[in-house]
């Protein structure tokens, strides 16, 4: 079976889209969850452009990754000068990765136009600072930019900047289809004149302006592309990279590349949708793969055909890629992977045990209702505590009241009022905030933290608000995340309801309750015992 | 230039989508603008399987279509029977529309194991439909289910299929990719050797299982097909159908197609969203063309080549699909799309005028903050005739305050005490509701009923939310639609805010201010005049 490179540029391409800004603990979660998928490399930023960047590749090496190369990203030398000068290749090396990616200019047209340099200086940049970062002992990716619209003004000079890359020791050549304007038999015949012409092995690089950038990588790698350049979910700038959650199954499970090792494929639809809630972009339920409707049926005979035999309207069995069918009639879980993470929870738990298919029922009923546990990792292990006996609340509602004013009073428009019993006391409190789920939390903080001094080392450190299904007028359903952040840890929880209130207060509710678990838990001294409520401590 | 019938399918196969449900009056609403963008034919319904589609069938018989032919769809006839005595043709034919597609199994496999029918009594029931509605006068199109699947299974049994339909005069043979599992090439190989052997011209219908079906669509093309069927923004089952929004501009910017009217592909984005807006599908910013995101640069490098030179990392210029650029540091909309809009309100309003410029830049300043006119014609009419001081407020809000309530009161767990002028005179009232905003919908009706008692007359028949950009943690804006309706007419009004029952407030106002205008027009008996507030009347 021939192998694909994965290269996946979620961190660095992914994050020149519209809505991205990932912070460097968002993009420490999405290498680990890359390395256990088995990407081949990750490209995880510009150290040049962005001072963060620089953070994160000090914080990534406690990292131990299993099978991913980490790679910065960054430019050829500016004109005119050496390149052991140039100070972005100064900071794309002082991120210590064992490798680089540079992208040069490969169309003629944009040498003159945007670079305003001379052609021959521009071949020069390439190869000396492909030469200059192999004498750093870098494995070097030269990322041709703008290669399929230079080639097909000016083969030539594209290929002269290649024979420049390749020259001075480069490991990949990677064609890019910058502004996504290829078709795929273009890109097909290029790439395959390109594969004859050079040892070096080929790279793919395309965008989906035209829709069309899955097909024009999975024909790259036809005509002879070993390295598949791509991001999760297709997050990027425009309309987005080409999507290895469609391409690594295109290639893997139709056309027999191996891509990323067998058994961690059924991780992709997880990996997807812990990606989609970490950047916050919404995954598309009808993304091909991995999406909610990928394998969802409606049409009543097209049920029946697919109860008799799947392949009837089912292009691959959903399993491969850990997605499920889903019917209109039927909700039908990933079963197995409910029963993973619960044992990870609770070692003990036997497959078979009654329990273990009460907790299994109850977890399938909620995400039916719109609870989305991917993301929600604490609520989700509440869940099973509170199912396991092994969970007492630590106070009860007796009420709330919240107020919206229009105009609004002095300074806040929303106001708070609580009522909580702790044991044999109550307490009655009340605060203003900025809307009324920012009054909400701020009073039921208050109301606790007679009880509970540890409550005021929490910090909200995120507040997402998502709408399930808007078509079903004033009582769509909304999903609330909270994510939560003390001295120790940061954890995330989860509410579904039809009111945003209630929402919010579920997992206002379930984010206190964790915070309060895992103190008692600390301080009873069993942290290190694991199971239930043991995270990694920062 | 060669000519390719485009074959929109948003309302039938697009109604198969996890989450559609249209109404017959979005079906109207979508044929009318399907016609004006100029496709071929337009499949509307299965009347033989949904009894809701013989009442659109009706009533569409009132709209003039310039361009586009209506399509019924339906199966071959049942097994052992005549076509003659089929009910489900009998439900097509009364169904009244100039053209009809019927689809039959083109595997063999499928006509074994789904259909459960001799492969000879297949053959018959495919030449015995098409004929049957042939001599009632119908054009016919023969959509080969599977095709390509059985094609690579048994290719005789495959162009047998075809070979029937032809034989028996359809005017089209459509070879559909159902399971959406085959790849670009598959598709360009067995379409060209098809349309060697056939007199009649072919079709394809592609699903987008593997994220290829606009490069199927196109490859097809490329390969001879003539005929291309598919939804806008890709609406359908499971993964969707070929998105037409991106075929469209592939084949006819880039390849040369002739597919709509050259002047009416610069209508294409403002026809996706609304599409989306009425079927209540968020359409993806990152779309292809039409998104809001496919023309937007976000990184500082990008932003100044594109201002030197478009080309460096656009594919083609935004206009000519009614897009437009867009940067992080100035929104650019579509400023000649907002004249036109504003002239067809107010015909007397100059193009340089100063009121003009007013106007167009409080417009954009609305979009930016997230108001989006193309779904809420009344609201934008408000907007200009309040610009042009045309328009008086019939009431005053001096203050409301919504309660919520857990554990709930008596029945419902939100109230809302309203207090509004109108003139010299005050008025203060409550109600209670299911939710904050419906509580306060139900307390602004009863305090303005006694000054307006036709406010009585207004329904609410739509309420739609939508999270905007949630990344803003509790700030996250949301838009909120409302639509009325009235013995007359319906309206759409919008409302945006960080809060939804702030953004709920000013579409309840501009929903109330609006009724009351056009009472106020008609009454003076000028509802005859064009211009602001003539609308379309049931």
């Amino acid at each position: 079976m021939k192998q694909i490179a994965i290269y996946d540029s979620t961190l660095r391409d992914g994050a020149q889209a519209q809505g991205i800004s990932y912070s460097v603990d968002d993009k420490l979660k999405i290498v680990e969850r890359l390395d256990a998928l088995g990407v081949r490399y990750i490209e995880a930023g510009n150290p040049g452009s962005n001072p963060k960047d620089l953070e994160f590749f000090q914080r990534v090496r406690d990292i131990k990754l299993r099978h991913a190369r980490l790679v910065a990203f960054g430019a050829t030398r500016k004109v005119g000068i050496r390149a052991e000068e140039d100070t972005n290749l100064r900071s794309l090396l002082a991120a210590g990765t064992p490798a680089v990616a540079i992208f040069g200019k490969s169309w003629d047209f944009q040498v003159r136009e945007i670079l305003r340099a001379d052609a021959d200086e521009n071949l020069r940049m390439i190869g000396d600072t492909v030469r200059y970062l192999k004498q750093q002992g870098k494995e070097v990716v030269y990322d041709a930019e703008h290669f399929f619209d230079g080639f097909r003004a000016s083969p030539d000079y594209a290929l002269a900047t290649l024979q420049a890359a390749a020259d001075a020791g480069a490991d990949w050549l990677c064609l890019c289809d910058t502004n996504g304007g290829n078709f795929p038999d273009t890109i097909h015949e290029i790439t395959g004149e390109v594969a004859k012409r050079f040892a070096t092995p080929i790279g793919i690089h395309c965008h989906n302006d035209s829709e069309l950038a899955v097909a024009n990588s999975v024909m790259a790698v036809k005509a002879g592309a070993r390295q598949v350049q791509g991001t999760i979910n297709g997050i990027g700038e425009r309309c987005g990279n080409a999507n290895l959650c469609a391409i690594i199954p295109n290639l893997q499970l139709k056309l027999g590349f191996a891509c990323v090792p067998e058994h961690s494929l059924a991780t992709l639809t997880s990996l997807a949708r812990a990606v989609a809630e970490i950047a916050n972009l919404p995954l598309n339920d009808k993304a091909a793969y991995v999406g909610a409707d990928a394998f969802a049926h409606k049409g009543g005979m097209h049920i029946d055909a697919v109860v008799k035999t799947p392949a009837s309207y089912e292009h691959i069995d959903p399993e491969r890629v850990g997605n499920s069918r889903r019917t209109l009639m039927s909700e039908v879980a990933g079963r197995s992977t409910l029963l993973a993470r619960i044992q990870a929870l609770a070692p003990g738990i036997g497959k078979n045990a009654p329990e273990t298919k009460r907790i299994i029922d109850r977890l399938k009923q909620l995400e039916h209702e719109g609870y989305h546990f991917e993301a929600a990792e604490q609520s989700f292990e509440l869940v099973v505590r509170k199912m396991l006996g092994k969970h007492a609340p630590f106070f009860e509602l007796i009420e709330f009241k919240v107020m919206v004013n229009e105009p609004s009073g002095a300074g806040a428009n929303s106001s708070a009022m609580i009522k909580v019993r702790v044991g044999d006391e109550t307490e009655i409190t009340a605060a203003e905030g900025d809307g009324p789920v920012n009054a909400l939390d701020k009073a039921a903080r208050k109301a606790l933290e007679r009880f509970y001094p540890a409550i005021g080392e929490v910090r909200l450190t995120d507040y997402k608000v998502r709408v399930l299904d808007s078509r079903a007028a004033s009582a769509a359903k909304v999903r609330v995340l909270i994510e939560s952040a003390d001295q120790h840890e940061s954890w995330t929880t989860i509410g579904v309801s039809t009111d945003v209130i209630d929402a919010s207060w579920q997992a206002l509710v379930d984010a206190i309750e964790y915070k309060l678990a895992r103190d008692q838990e600390r301080q009873a001294a069993v942290s290190l015992r694991p199971g239930v409520y043991n995270r990694n401590i920062r």
